[in-house]
Formats: C-alpha cells, structure tokens, sequence
C-alpha cells in the first residue's frame, strides 16, 4: 500500500482533469475491471452543477533575475487549486492579495482551493513570504478551465448476496499522502483482501472527488444504494501511525456503527470516539437526511486534528507501512464480523448434554471452568434467536470475532443454528 | 412588577374572601378583559366542598392598659388565616392553646391557617411571645364565616391556534411577597410580554386560591384544558434574586419539561434540579393522575427551601426587580422557544451548496469552519423532518433559541421547511 | 431449619439412587403431601438420557496393616461420587491416577464426580496423601451402577389463582451443608410460612438433582409451568452468615428480577450483584433460550466464590441459623412483595380532600409534613393506574412492602383502587 501511495502522490489532482483521470488508471491497474465515468460540465447532481473542469501545465513565480522561486513542478501545492490564468509582472503589493500561508506554521506550504469562485494565487511557506523583496515579480499560471467532466471510479465485487457493503474515498487532493492517498492504498488493501475470498456480501468501491463526487455519484445511485447497503465506510486519514479513531453515522444506531465501536473496543480498547458533529469527509453526504447510508469512518489520526492536515507536511514521512498495516486489520476484523455477524439460536431446551459429545471434561464438580468451556457454555445460554453475534460479544465482553471456531464446533454438533 | 408587588402587599388574602376579589380587582387594571368567577359555598368541585366565605375586618391581643400588643392592623399575619369571630378576657393560660410561635426563628411571625376546621388563634414572634405576662388579655376577633362564595380570575389571550400554554398562579396568602405575590406579578410581566407579540399558541392565565382554586377551576375547565394544553408553567417563587430552581411534571417527559430544562440548562446552567417528590404549589393537582396537564415549575428559590418561607420575614425586601427579571427573562425563553419549535426537514439531497448563496467562503480547505457556518452545516446535516428545534439544541449542545436566525435564513434560501 | 440440615447431612447422595430417596422422604415429614416420581434409566429428557442408577454401601482404601486410612463411612465425599466397583490390591503408583487432592487447600477433601464416564476413585486431603508410602493398598468400592431411575419430588400449594410461584432447589450433594443442605432447608423454612398463609398466588416447590433433575423435570412440565410461572426462586448456598447476592435471569428483567432487587436494595442494601454470566445452578436451565422461565437467585454466598465451596470444609459449621434466618427473611419479604403487588388508581381527579378523612393535621401552611402525610400524598399522586407497587417504591425510593398499610387505609377511605 506504501508504494502505490508513493505512486500517486506526485499527481497534481483536483475535482476535475486529467489528475484524476491519471490516479484511476492507476488504481485500475490494480483493481479489475474498475469501471470510470465521466459527468460533463453543467450537469445537476442533487443541488450542484459539475463546474468547468482545470487541467495545469506550469505555474511559477520569478524574480528579476528570471529564477523560479515559487515552482508548480516542485510543489503542486504552490498553485492555489483551480486558479484561472494568470499570466504579466506584478509588484509585491499587487501580488500579496493572492498569496496564501501560514504564519503559525512558517515551514508548510497550506493548500489552498477555490472550485467555485474564479481566482488565481499562489500558496507558499510563512518563511519564504518573509523574503520577498518589494519588486517587480513575473507570475505566471498556465491553466485551463474549460468546459469538460468531473471523472470518478467504481467497482463492485459481487458475493452470494445482493446485499452490499459500501467502501468509499476520495481523489480530489494534490500531492498530500495521509488526507487523500492512504484512502485509496487502503480500498485497494481491502480489495485484494476481499477478492481472494468467498464473501457472503458484495462490495462496492468508490473512488470520487470529495463532497461534489459524492454527490453525483449518489445523484446517480441512491436509489439502488438505499435499497441495498447494509453498511458502509469512508476511508479517510489511515495512513499514520498514531491513534485510532471512530466517527459515528448521523444516528451512531447503524450496524455499521455497532461493528465498529465493537472492534475498535476489543482490538484497540483506547481511541478516539468522535460524534457526528465532527464529520468532514463524504460521510457528511451518505449520512445526511434523507439519504441515511449506514456508514462510519475510522481514521488514524482524524482530519483536522492533526497539525500536517491540509498542509505540505501531509508529505510520505507521515504515512507509514505500519499505519496502513493498523488501518487494514482494523477494517479486515469489521468486514470479516459483518460477514460473519448472524443471530443464532440453540437447538435443544434446557443445557445440551456436552459430555457426551467430549465437549465438557467428563470429570464433574470443578470450582471454575476453563476459558473454551466457558465461551461454549455462554454461547449456548444467550443464543436465544435473537442475539446476534455482536451482541453475543458485547455481553460476553470479549470480541465476537473470536467466537467463531466455537460456533463452528457447535454447529458441527448440530447444537446451534442460524435463526430463520 | 415590583410595584405592583408593593401594591398588593397590605391585602389580607385567604382562600375566600374581599382580599382575594380586591387583589384580582387590581390586577384586572394591568390585564385587560380579565374575567372574576364565584363559586358558590357548599358547591362540591371534584372531591371538595367550597366551605363558608372568610372576611375579617380586626383582630387583636390588648394589655390590661388598653395597650394592643398584637395588631391585625400592623400584620394581618398576626391572625390565624380563617379563624371565628372572638371576643372576650383570657389568663395567659387560656390563651396559650390560640398561640402560634416559631421557636426556631424567633423574631418572625408564622404563617398559619385553618381553613377546614373552626378554630380562632393569633400567630406572634416567639420573642414576643416570652415577654407575656401570667395576667388576663382582652382578645378580639372581628371576623366572618358565613355563605358566599370563592373567587377566582382568568384570561385568555388568543394566538393562530387554539393550542394553549397554561399560566397559573395563587392569590390567597395575606401579606407574603415571594411565595405569593411574585407569581400574580411574573403573569403580569408575561402578559405584557405576550400581548404586545402575535402569537401562535392561546394563553390561558389562571389566578386562583391554591389548592382548591385550581381544584375549583379544574373542575370547571379540566376537559377543554385537558383537549388543548401543549405546556403549562406554575409561578411561585419567582421573585428572590438568589439561585434558580425546576420541578418537573409528574412524567417529567413533556414538552414543558423539554423547554424548561433546554432554557436552564443554557441561559442559567446552575440550578436546583428537583423531582416530582418536591412538588407543592398547584402543579399538584395539575398533574394529579387523570388530569395529567403537562406542567412545570421554575421557582427562584423553591417554596420551603428558603428559611423566611411562611412567616413575616417573606416580605419586600426578600423581592428585588432583579429576582423578577431573572424569572421573567426564563420565562420569555421558555415561550419562546414553544412558540418557535417546530420539525424542519433540508430540501436537498446531500449538503447543499453553500457557496453559490453566498453561506459559505469560497476560499477551500481551510482547517476549521467559523461559528456560523458551523451551525448552519450543523442544522443542515440533522434537520431531517424527525427532530425538534429543541432536539436540535440538545445534539449541537446549544440554546435552540440561538438557531432561529439561522433557520430564517436557510429557510429564505428554501433549504429548509417544516416538516409536514 | 438448622436441624434439618444436621438430619440430613450424613446422607451419601447423588444424582440418582436410595440417598435422593432417603432425602426426599425426610423433606415429606414436613411438607404434607410431597409427590415422589421416578423417572427410568435410558428415559431421554430433552438432550439428555437418564444414567444408571448409583448406589453404594461401602469404599475404603486399607494399609497393609488392615487400618482403613481412607473410609467412605466416615466420610461420604471420599469416595469418588458415581464410581464404579472395584475391589483389589495397588501400589501407589497404580492407585495415583485415582486419588483427587486439593494442593492448594491441603486440609480439605475435594468433592469430585463422574457422572457420565466410567471411573472410580478416591478423594483425601492433599495433607493425607502426602503421607502415603511408596507400598500396595487394598482398595474396595462397593457400589452398584445398574438400570434404575432418577427421583424427584414436588408439591403444589394452591392459592387464590392458578398463577404460580416457582421455588427450586437441588437434593444431589453428599455431606455438604451450604452448597446443598441450605437449600432444602429454606424451602421447608419458605413452605412452613406460606402454608399457613392464605395465598393468592400457587406455589410449586421442586426437589431434583441438580442439572439432570431439573432438565427431567422441565421436560414433562415445561408447558404447563411457562403458561403460569409468574416468577421463581432457585435456593442455592443460603445458609451461611456473610454477604448476600443476587443472580439475576438472563433478561435481567423479568418480575422476580425487579422484585429482588427492590428488596436486596430496601431490605439489605449492601450486597454482591451478579450478571446472568455468573450463574452456575438450575438458573441455567430454566432461563435458557426456549425455557426461559422468570427465575432469579438470591445467595448468602454464591457457589464458586467462598474457599469451603465443593469441599469437606463445607460442612455443619459452615452454616447457622443466622444464615438461614437472614436468607429466609429476604426470600419472605420478596414473596410478600411478589403477592402484594398489583397496580393501584385513585380514585378522585386532583389532590383528595385528607382533613375531612383526618387523614392530615387540619392546621395548614406546615413548612414540612410528618412521614406518614409525605407516602400518603405521594401514593396518591403517583397511583395513575399503570405504576405498580415495586415501581412506586422505586419512584419514592423506599421498600414497597412499607407502603402496604398506607395503601388499605387510602383503599378504605375509597382514595384508591386496583386498576381494572
């Protein structure tokens, strides 16, 4: 997953263009027969309008000795997203209106966008704004911003049932590892994982640009999404190493929801549980009224609580194998509870006899029991045909994942069975 | 209000009586159309019997030099409420059985009534009380128990709909000032507040005895009352400028208790939160079982709980224009909030776009959102024709109250309406 | 009680044979009326099949001198429970893979069975078997395991209603005092109180082995007990002097959950509150899934969590008449409470008049009110004819069984009915 991140990083990507174009073919190398669309330019998604689309060549700032010292090909982060044209000599007071930078965080380079109002600047680090000199500077952005498409993928694994599970990130972000390429290293992460099994669900993997993919994707899919998605999750920032985090769906009642406090609580037991009110990726649109996706986001670190995010420092050093490795497993455990997630129900009134099926030591009057024999006794005392197997995990207070050998067993011993 | 608190003070108020029609007298002047009801002595008001009309004209305790030493006339507190007429020579011996003294607070006069049981007696400073002499007293007791009847006032003040918010309070205690006159003063203050607005809901003010006034009234009024009333608030105690208080209903679970509890725990967030069990004003019989009106209480300081409650030491100065303010000011928020809670539903599917209306900056990316576009996004993202204005204050941990602006300008773009 | 605990403790019983006999037809001397059943060897009842029937009338293990060092007459717990014959001479060695000791309690001798494997063995203290030399044993177990039944008992005592309170409890532990004996004993001490009471409810007193009995018993009466059962007790470890717990049914939430635990809370308010995962007696068959009969449990200490547990140590002074006096009295209090409580209604709309009843003190406007005047207004305001009588306690936060007498004098004052 590192690598294809270090891939895609050096892609200038927006909401449109050819960037996106550019990182879907790449991601379809490794994920079949990903499938691309494209929405023109003045189409109405629910309530936008697919805007012009940007394509960049070069932009750069010189100074009177003809050197660059703002340069789009060092940084793509230099170019304010979706600037229109520019191109003449400005002196220092006429170009500061359109320089961006943090003066908290001298050293980064902020990013910068502006989609839907047309402008044109440069973003640069607190510390080479300071030497800026009062002259005549040459500026000079070669964009296009013409009509065109905004570009997204999907791709949809098929498993025994209709039923779907909705794995969903975004590709709008320019040269930023952790906020935007950790996403997609993991979908693919998730979908080689998932396309080696048998899966009970069917998987569909989105790839848009932020807030406006979304929202065309869903202004073209939402019935057959309402109908069919039983969960969902938005990857976002899984590419640190730091801490683990759960952003909840609007109503935080979904199973989606309860799949993933259940295995953030027993595989991580320390993370950060945030509320709705601190969404900020496409969650915002699966989750809002009158669309209602089951879907959850569990980041690393989460946006905007990071001090990188939005910045140059968002760069390869923050991403990491093993952080990736973190968010995978975290995301593997939840799928593979989905899949497995049913409500059982035991076949015999009163206890079954386990001695005779070598279930149970056959030597009687112990003062405790061994762990297994336990969890077997547990199981066959709460499988009541309407618990189901998270559930089972939360009152037994262990993880339900691990449940599953047990079931096995006692299935095989015709002693449980899936409730109709 | 304080004036009007001032005014009313000297009347000897009981449950029946000229105090009682004198009060309401004066109050008609600050409420125009305020309607006085007489309900006949002996007449049964569900398990009650209104008993004979009280009216005093004088009361004392002389000295044998002619010297009154306890005077109707300086504190009608002076005289047990509903005593019989009396006159004639007692030994101290004699008279000690009609004395009423309060040991522990010996420099106030008690408060004592016998409304339901012939009795004469005169209620005196324990002080007072230890400087009596063992020689013979002349006792008079100018009063009346005789047929009448038992008055009571209300009005109403009509809104869009004939939904009504009930507000009640009592006019029967003699010379108190907190636990009496502030509440006929608070419903002054409300309607001057309300009769100046257009209003949704219809008003219903209530000045009654208490206890069996609002037993009286109820029996006259419960079924319509019971067809109509959305909320109700009993005010008592609201005229002290020390802490804040709340009782529920009986439920504790209408939208009364909704409201009453959002407005305090924003505007005053430090209160006296009791339960039911704390009950004693008229929200007594207001949510008895099977009148069950949705009714609470904001008391300043709850009726009992503050040490001059029924004596002398209730007086003007345990009142302030500040302490009736405070009240009114919670009050206002509560009606506020009722006349403005409604279920609002987002047009859109997906966030809308801000940007276009100009409810958002144009400028991309930035790190965090300013306090308005917070809450704008906020009532976007869970108005979803399912959740109150109320409800929506709990989840944003905000005042709903502070909403509405925003709701009205969402609502111009046509980004929200009512739920149907 | 106590006595019959000592009457009872040289008994050698088990799950099957002449001990349960024995046993139960004591218990007949004091309940008038004792029904015995058999049930034959290979019956199956639900998943399980009867065994064998175990008798025994001798075991010991002699020296070479002739001396019995381990005697099963004096001391039924030395004999593996359920062991088949065996009669011969063994080196130690030979005799090790049959000796059960408890290193880590040297003085005890553990309490070991072998219900459903053929085996045969001896127990002794790990002290004892220290000391065994290095040389032949005589060893000889004269039991018998052969075709024969498995033996219960019941009684039914009929109330007022055909609905019935279920009170359980095991006869299968050889000399063990609180970890069996306590058990029957408090259903004998439970049986004495309620026949001599006229009842409303029916109580069914059961006498089985534990597990195996109580599933048997399930099987033919399983019906018939889930149309009446209102609510049941398992008497188990209730005989000796420290703490008291609770155990509650799987749902936690049944009528004799909320009964236990009003009087646990009211009555004995300090004691250990245990989840349906820690059961460990015939609560594990009559909640299971399908069975699932409202039965709770109320230990002095719980079976598994005091050291004497499943040992010689658990014997005549392990328990006293204390113990068994302080368990009679909670499961009494429960079983009032349980025929006691029904849904009460009043019967006035607002606040009934108390003074013409004398129920309150005529002299009005008391700061305070006694005790008595305070569950008198509060029953009356909160029997809205859905809250029941635990609810009511729980709402006023007393013991409900105190209300009983304020609850007839309102009901004789007709204030307050039982709700239709």
């Amino acid at each position: 997953m590192y690598g294809l991140i270090e891939r895609l990083f050096p892609i200038c990507r927006s909401i449109t263009g050819n960037g996106v174009r550019q990182t879907l073919a790449i991601l379809g190398e490794y994920m079949d027969g990903l499938n691309m669309y494209e929405v023109p330019t003045g189409e109405n998604c629910f309530d936008w309008t697919i805007p012009n689309e940007w394509n960049i060549s070069d932009a750069f700032i010189e100074d009177n000795s003809g050197q660059r010292i703002v340069d789009f090909k060092r940084n793509n982060l230099h170019v304010l997203n979706y600037s229109v044209p520019v191109e003449g000599a400005f002196t220092l007071d006429e170009l500061k209106p359109h320089l961006y930078t943090l003066p908290n965080q001298p050293d980064a380079i902020p990013y910068k966008t502006s989609y839907y109002k047309e402008r044109w600047g440069f973003c640069m680090s607190h510390n080479q704004f300071q030497t800026l000199k009062n002259k005549k500077y040459r500026v000079k952005i070669d964009s296009k911003l013409t009509p065109g498409s905004l570009t997204y993928a999907d791709k949809l694994l098929h498993g025994d049932e209709e039923t779907e599970v909705l794995i969903s990130t975004y590709v709008c972000h320019p040269s930023m590892a952790n906020n935007e390429l950790s996403g997609p290293a993991l979908a693919v992460g998730l979908y080689n994982f998932l396309a080696k099994r048998k899966n009970r669900y069917t998987y569909r993997f989105i790839f848009v640009p932020e807030t406006i993919g979304a929202i065309a994707y869903l202004s073209k899919n939402l019935e057959e999404m309402k109908k069919k998605t039983i969960a969902g999750f938005q990857l976002t920032c899984v590419g640190d190493n730091r801490g683990y985090s759960y952003i909840p769906s609007r109503t935080g009642k979904t199973i989606a929801d309860k799949i993933a406090k259940h295995i953030l609580d027993n595989r991580v037991q320390k993370y950060n549980r945030y509320t709705f009110l601190d969404r900020g990726s496409d969650e915002r649109q699966y989750c809002a009224p009158g669309v209602d996706l089951p879907v959850v986001s569990m980041p690393r670190t989460k946006y905007g609580s990071f001090p990188e995010y939005h910045t140059s420092l968002d760069n390869l050093d923050l991403v990491s194998a093993e952080g990736l490795q973190g968010a995978l497993d975290v995301h593997k455990d939840c799928i593979c509870l989905l899949e497995e997630n049913k409500t059982y129900q035991v076949t015999t009134l009163g206890e079954p006899q386990l001695g005779k099926r070598n279930l149970r030591d056959s030597l009687g009057a112990s003062t405790t029991l061994p762990d297994k024999d336990k969890i077997i006794t547990n199981l066959l005392a709460y499988c009541d045909g309407k618990t189901d197997l998270i559930e089972l995990g939360e009152i037994l207070g262990k993880c339900a994942l691990d449940f599953i050998p047990y079931i096995l067993e006692l299935q095989s011993h015709n002693l449980l069975r899936v409730a109709p």
